[in-house]
């Protein structure tokens, strides 16, 4: 049997055709759980859902401030973007900054992942670079710090390297252990990432949200960082991404971000809460879904945000001739919420 | 908590990342499951899993080869296709047998879903036809048995139509249950997908490999699909793809077709066995892993037989800079089998 409660169904015609297990973690700042549903102390990989945690360095060193980065370019470092034109132009910028080209990024090139900016991409005739990355925002934010520190940027991706090493006491800092032992694993742009508790990572997440427990520097980053990302939440993520219309539509009340194989986390300041979820099985639709009904629950929406968070909470299924087939919704541990 | 048993587990580094779980059925023609983990007895969609049960009217009732439908149009009649030139070609060859085009399919158009076929079509300047959409050989088939019923073609995906109700016939006989009170939804391609138990779609594909529980006609007609999926893998998926490899790896010790939402059946001949699995989160990755896995249990293979099943079993991931990450591998109900 798998760990954690149904947290989304998937449904075709009146029955359920699919299920997506999973656990989810709300903690305050103190660390205590307000809420959580299936196994949120098993360490798991946050991947991609801590690039706002890992960027911390970038902007509480004052590497960012230094070389000017803008709005765009921090929020395209807490980012997991499409690789639209827009934001391969806002990593070139920041590298721009640096003196440096898209040569430096050590993330590995790879196809946009919007399908339709991958086929345009295709039309016009070229090919990826590593601009297109959908890390390559934090990678220019890692290349900044190097800069900053005045150490050689080659090899920043690798643990040993001085970035890294801020980078992980940075994430340490934000969770509240220490990483040395934690399960390690190579992340998919190549830097490395350490398997902490769910309820770890949303205790993180609420201290990002209200900088308790942090010092006052890097409170201080926290709130640069949640700023950049409201004032272009397209840089999060891309068209029609859940993190971008997240933040359009929920404006400061949530900083909201993805991680790959099914993470979510949000900060919510308002409440001071963090949330981090996981869907078992690794499915982005499922994590989606359950984080638009945690987000519904705890922030009482309306309006607007309401309307929204609705429409990502019960998402029409529909087919290639436009005939909607089902629904993906919460499952029952999440409905009854 | 998830019906069905860990199946697969996804790793990272030494860690499991995220974990599959799902029901798998392996039958005999006379009905007896001599394998089963899971649930087997929750009716459940296997959406194009069953194209080759579909398609058995076509053959049985000699309009295929009144047509002169080729092994290849009958093996893109049992496809879930790439959309790559070679399968638009075969699509739009079936259509022009019959004297007619692509506006006559009702399946609706989308993208390739092989990324570099769409973006080489992207690249050629023009969009995507219903010839590209997965379903288009299926679509040509049941075109093929209107225009041999002397039937108006029109409406051919709605469960009324001459040829829908044919083909739910072969369905129900293969099934051996009734599906008029099944659960029914609509499947990606406009056609009615009825609701079955794992147990009763592995007797299916049992009767299917051996024409046991068939009449002449229809056995005939399941061994001539058999021998055109067997002659023409490449029709029945595409580069690269589990269905078109097994089969080049495998030859005619096995049919093997997958469906939407983590579905997978096999028909084995040589041991008149049906398989059918379904990942319970609906994900094709784990599908194939767990499928691969059933395989070299029940086919004891060597050779390059075992080493193509040994790679599908466990399968490496790798990062964008081509780094080995971790793996795909059969969770312990499978492994310890």
């Amino acid at each position: 049997m798998s760990a954690g409660e149904i947290l989304v169904e998937v449904t075709r015609g009146i029955a359920v055709e699919s299920r997506h297990a999973g656990s989810v973690a709300v903690s305050d700042a103190a660390g205590r759980l307000v809420f959580a549903l299936g196994d949120v102390a098993r360490p798991t990989f946050p991947r991609s859902a801590v690039k706002a945690l890992q960027a911390l360095p970038l902007v509480e060193s004052g590497a960012a401030a230094r070389f000017g980065f803008s709005d765009e370019e921090l929020a395209l470092a807490c980012a997991s973007h499409s690789g639209e034109p827009e934001h391969v132009a806002t990593a070139a910028g920041a590298l721009a900054r640096l003196g440096l080209g898209a040569e430096a990024l050590e993330c590995g090139a790879h196809w946009p992942t919007s399908d339709a900016a991958a086929r345009a991409l295709a039309a016009s005739g070229v090919g990826p670079t590593a601009l297109h990355n959908n890390c390559s925002g934090k990678h220019a934010g890692f290349l900044c710090l190097a800069c900053a520190m005045e150490v050689e940027p080659a090899g920043y991706i690798q643990p040993e390297h001085p970035v890294q090493r801020e980078v992980t006491a940075a994430l340490e800092g934000a969770l509240g252990m220490s990483l040395a032992e934690a399960a390690v694993g190579v992340d998919g742009c190549g830097i490395p990432t350490y398997a902490a508790p769910l309820g770890a990572v949303a205790h993180a997440f609420a201290r990002f949200a209200t900088g308790e427990g942090f010092g006052p520097a890097r409170a201080a980053a926290a709130k640069t960082l949640m700023r950049a990302a409201w004032s272009a939440p397209f840089q999060v993520a891309g068209t029609g991404r859940f993190d971008t219309e997240a933040m359009q539509a929920l404006k400061d009340r949530a900083f909201v971000k993805m991680g790959a194989e099914g993470v979510h986390v949000a900060a919510l300041p308002e409440l001071g809460f963090g949330v981090a979820l996981k869907i078992e099985d690794g499915a982005t639709r499922g994590a989606e879904v359950a984080m638009a009904a945690v987000l519904a629950r705890l922030l009482r929406p309306e309006g607007e945000q309401a309307a929204w968070l609705a429409s990502r909470m019960r998402r029409r299924l529909i087919n290639w001739e436009g005939v909607e087939v089902g629904e993906l919704r919460p499952g029952p541990a999440l409905s009854a919420a």
